[in-house]
């Protein structure tokens, strides 16, 4: 086949194997970042265009243009550009940039009041059709709620919760549409439903019908190539048409989903094999290359979906997490770093920092030091730039995984989560301590289980307490989720996005937790000072006062970090004894970048001495000002989470003040020379890599994008 | 409260008991039908306008009016009337009389293909909604379908299947409006949502979501009471009220589903409780009381659907099998048999004959005589009642069930049943002689077992044989099933319905056989007389000559109806021996009044001497001509089918020539005393009930209304 052309290796030709072709064709660069271009001229024409409308979009009060009346799938719309002609790669979810598609399949009423924030309304013929004759995922969810569940989410101890749109964090192997063309694709899943087994139970049923909507969204993947003159049934045959096909299939998802985190993959150095041979082959220059991928990622930059006040306040902006996974250490022992991987990260010049796609470095300590150094130059330059641990997480997913969202790693292809937000475990302290009754709502939100009365609060009677609301906090928490992914499955099915898949899915059933932090102090505070409860007419404690100093989480102090440690390893264990939906296999995050922010408005003040309102600390981090004893201990503290009960990642957020590195001025410049930095700190050190998989999001831009 | 004065008992109050409430207040009469009045002035007005109708339609083609771009729903339409100023009883599916409603949940090619076939046509915005945003119960099923069911149900050995429209065999218990009004209703299925599991099993899951939808259709249902002028809120306060209130309740069902059998359970004694109270309050004479009846009827008699030609095809007609259950004995030893029973039977002389509502006696040997005699009178009259085996039945169901359909019997809004239709036993045969070859298609339907190649057929070979491809077949079609059932709850959940049954159903997972007799005598002829087969140029066996005489099934004479016996009761073993969806209890018919034909037509010769193409015998019935013994002898081959082995129900058609009974035309005449009849032949002989709950249509009128 002319499109495989020089391509080594056969088993990726036989079967569906992405990581084989990756494996047998990448070409490692272990070079610096000297061969790499700036932008053409079309790549900052079009840029200028973005940046206008841009401004427009944000003079218009945050939209520029909504569908009111088209429901959004893959094939919903004719072809939209910036300009037919400049662009290389071309593709947007409407039939023009920054016009936002209307996707109701998760609810009708945040679609409505989504348009209504920004002065638009939903037809009355879609009202009709979601609201008379299509049962939407978020009526589906509230059906089968239960009053306790309702009002749980209402309190806020469970939050975030994907039960009005798109859950996301699945990554569709959009590269197999390069590959293989949809076809192969198409035959390949014919095969996987004559295949399954003949007796039909309920889960046999479900999968072939979800094989069969898996078939259609490939044939409407196909429609959408035609819509934009490409015949992707086929191969692609050069650089252009694999980063368009990738391009494609990954519009064709943001098409039919609007989840959280609609994430990317790990394209760079898959499609660096196609640039590869085209530069060989002397078709491309490294020019156009980075012409090519410059205007992918200015595509990705341009996702955008109709949001709520409500969502994009939780996740303080409009992000979309269309994180593409970097670098990371291939299990033959060679990096998986490609000229291409230098490209990706070069658009942060080209095109200057955006938090879009979300960039992100797999990090391993033995990446080629070249890179390593180009990535920390362009994290100065950028600030834009996330962090992974891929030594940890090569162990479970092997070479071939992703980042969704934030630190959900995946294998490509193979695995898949049902993302589940999170719990509010300083409000379920909260609630251990007021047998129940919400803090902030005064109305009994928790099982009336008997509350402390004495005044101070006495560790073991807290602790034993604690752990039953977690008892029942973890019991509701995988209901919710159970329902909400049973329902989603039933009324918004990702079919583009799976049909990327395997027919044989790992199905991670995420949780989450918040609050850490101020979980791990007030239980040091309880444990190692003396605590005075402050009660309320009603004999409820609505305040706390400490005496004497305690250890707190962030110190690197045994006496406070192992109780962060006990608060996670129980509460997961907690969530393990449930029953799950579909044989997921339950993971835990401590990730929160921004909604800290919201789930500490909803709850009172809490025995640390935090007060009322007061943000929480992001992910695992510390709570801000405790950790006193320097950036190592902060970050040792936090490296002490179990991975295992953590699976599906810690998050801390970490801001490098120039006075720690000895300069001052020079980071925000962007002028650090690497060899500065390694001066006061090594760059594996900054990075964490012992610890697990931690994103290290700087948050200058990243701040507001979550989740 | 007022709508219940007078009425006795308390356990009816307090909680959803209609048997209780009958038990406590019903009247038994034992009287005979001296008391009866005629039509009003009113009804033969009315009634004139039915027949004018009705011949309008004939002469249209079959079809009045139809709905185009309304979806019926419970409230999709305004009040229709036939004269509003004469109906004593109200309500139309649609606006007006005689216009068939657009019902697309189930399947939107089979609604197209029903409005094409007269004319009509599906609005585009229909046939959007249910293509690109509305799956349909139709498409699930096809998503699910393996190649094989596809081939099967091509083929004809799988047959009649409810794939694209309402599965119907399920009866909500309507009653429970009137007494209850609707309100109480709610009030009751709040309770029960909200006393399920807490753990999020799917099967909780998907419970909960089902009383969600269940309590929106009791909202609707109350919502059709006021689009007709009624405040069905609160429980019927009389007679009027009473039957208003139930009719309205099916009425809802009828808007919403459009099963082949939409029964309409066991009503008249309920009824009568409150006709009895009318009258002794002096608000109510007989006259009107027949009146209210009459116009009951009359609507039930007026539901209509929209079916395609291969529908009626199947079913010789255009039937609804509005099935309502009389009489039968009370679990005290009292009958059920009250007035209003015989005003129901009253209908077919004040109406004139009418195969709808199907009206079904349950028989005892312990009914009242006067009751008996004036149902053998009004099958005399009409040919138009249905017996069944209450004897039999009660055992089973108690005194509070009724017939869905022919012969379902299941306890009213405490059992359900998921309609199965039937395998076609005679092609499994053949099969079983050309390994799975099919015999008219000349193509690989059944899985390629070695097929038996000696000239005469060894009675041993073809069981072994037989036994193998029934043991395929059960599989195939208990899965088919179970795709069926799962796609139907999931698609076009039956929500008023099942509003109207309790929390816990019990589901009855029925299966049904075809060609009975067809397959006994073939096994016999190959037992006990000589059997050649003739097989064409690629060796296939196309026909079959028999040399010598062999028993046939239908003359009381064990080597054939053994035969027949091990049969079913071998299907039945196989059919049990595997998972059914949602822990259903598997049952089997064998049932058949006019689908035999078609059954008939799509199988080759049978090695019992039936040619290609020829009917089957319906039912259990012997073969057409081969019960040379008498009707007694044939009735008592159908008879030793074991109930256990055929819970759904076993029909025989049973003509009565005159003949037979001595006299020669008054039978036809109407003119036949009971006396006469008496002389040749006793009453619960004609009424077989020594067998089991066999439904003996008298097929004049029935004929070309079955399943």
């Amino acid at each position: 086949m002319n499109a495989w052309r020089g391509f080594k290796g056969d088993s990726w030709k036989n079967e569906v194997n992405v990581r084989d072709f990756i494996q047998e064709n990448y070409t490692e660069y272990i070079g610096d970042d000297s061969f790499l271009e700036g932008p053409t001229e079309n790549t900052l024409e079009l840029w200028d265009m973005v940046m206008d409308l841009n401004k427009k979009e944000a003079q218009a009060g945050g939209v520029l243009d909504m569908d009111t009346d088209v429901i959004s799938n893959i094939t919903s719309h004719k072809a939209g550009y910036l300009d037919e002609t400049k662009e290389k790669i071309v593709g947007f979810q409407t039939d023009k940039p920054f016009k936002r598609s209307l996707q109701p399949f998760g609810g009708i009423r945040v679609s409505e009041t989504a348009l209504e924030a920004y002065g638009y309304k939903v037809s009355d013929r879609v009202h009709e059709i979601f609201s008379k004759y299509r049962k939407t995922h978020n009526q589906g969810v509230f059906d089968a709620y239960t009053d306790e569940m309702k009002k749980a989410r209402h309190s806020g101890i469970v939050t975030g919760l994907p039960d009005a749109y798109g859950r996301g964090r699945i990554i569709g192997d959009y590269r197999r549409v390069a590959l293989y063309g949809v076809d192969y694709l198409i035959e390949d899943k014919k095969k996987q439903k004559q295949t399954t087994s003949k007796t039909m139970s309920e889960d046999n049923i479900r999968l072939r019908e979800e094989l069969s909507d898996q078939l259609r969204a490939l044939k409407e993947l196909k429609e959408l190539g035609n819509i934009y003159g490409f015949d992707i049934s086929q191969p692609a045959s050069n650089a252009t048409e694999a980063i368009q096909w990738t391009y494609l299939g990954y519009l064709a998802a943001v098409k039919e989903q609007n989840g959280a985190a609609m994430s990317l993959g790990r394209t760079a150095t898959f499609l660096d094999v196609y640039i590869e041979r085209d530069l060989q082959e002397g078709t491309l220059t490294e020019k156009e290359a980075q012409e090519l991928i410059d205007h992918f990622i200015m595509k990705l930059r341009l996702v955008k979906f109709a949001r709520t006040p409500e969502y994009n306040e939780l996740f303080s902006g409009d992000p979309t997490w269309v994180t593409e996974s970097l670098g990371g250490m291939s299990l033959t022992g060679k990096s998986l770093v490609t000229k291409s991987t230098f490209r990706y990260l070069n658009t942060l010049e080209n095109l200057g920092t955006s938090p879009e796609p979300n960039l992100t470095v797999l990090w391993s300590t033995q990446l080629p030091e070249n890179f390593k150094r180009f990535c920390a130059k362009m994290s100065i330059l950028s600030s834009s730039i996330q962090y992974e641990n891929d030594d940890i997480m090569r162990i479970e997913h092997g070479d071939d995984y992703a980042i969704a969202c934030c630190v959900s790693s995946m294998k490509l292809g193979k695995e898949m989560q049902f993302f589940g937000a999170r719990a509010n475990l300083a409000k379920c302290l909260l609630y251990a301590i007021n047998g129940g009754m919400d803090e902030k709502m005064k109305e009994q939100i928790g099982p009336e289980y008997e509350r402390i009365t004495s005044e101070y609060l006495d560790f073991e009677e807290v602790k034993d307490k604690f752990e039953a609301m977690m008892e029942w906090l973890a019991e509701l928490y995988v209901n919710t989720l159970n329902i909400i992914h049973y329902m989603h499955d039933k009324y918004a099915y990702e079919s583009l996005q799976m049909s990327l898949h395997d027919r044989e899915v790992k199905r991670y059933f995420a949780t989450g937790i918040a609050g850490l932090s101020v979980v791990a102090d007030s239980l040091s505070a309880i444990k190692y000072a003396k605590v005075k409860a402050i009660r309320d007419e009603d004999g409820y404690v609505v305040d706390y006062v400490t005496e004497g100093d305690y250890p707190k989480y962030g110190n690197n102090d045994d006496r406070a970090d192992d109780l962060a440690v006990y608060v996670i390893n129980s509460f997961m264990e907690k969530i393990r004894s449930h029953e799950v939906y579909r044989n997921g296999v339950p993971t835990q995050s401590i990730l929160t970048i921004t909604s800290n922010v919201v789930y500490g408005k909803k709850t009172g003040n809490t025995p640390d001495g935090r007060r009322q309102g007061e943000p929480f600390a992001p992910g695992a981090n510390p709570m801000h000002k405790r950790d006193t004893s320097g950036a190592l201990a902060s970050l040792s503290s936090v490296a002490k989470i179990p991975f295992k009960n953590a699976e599906d990642g810690i998050s801390n957020t970490f801001s490098i003040i120039p006075n720690a590195l000895g300069k001052d001025s020079k980071v925000f410049a962007g002028e650090l020379d690497l060899d500065d930095l390694d001066i006061d700190i090594n760059i594996d050190d900054i990075i964490i890599d012992d610890c697990t998989n931690m994103a290290c999001a700087v948050p200058t831009l990243h701040e507001g994008i979550d989740e």
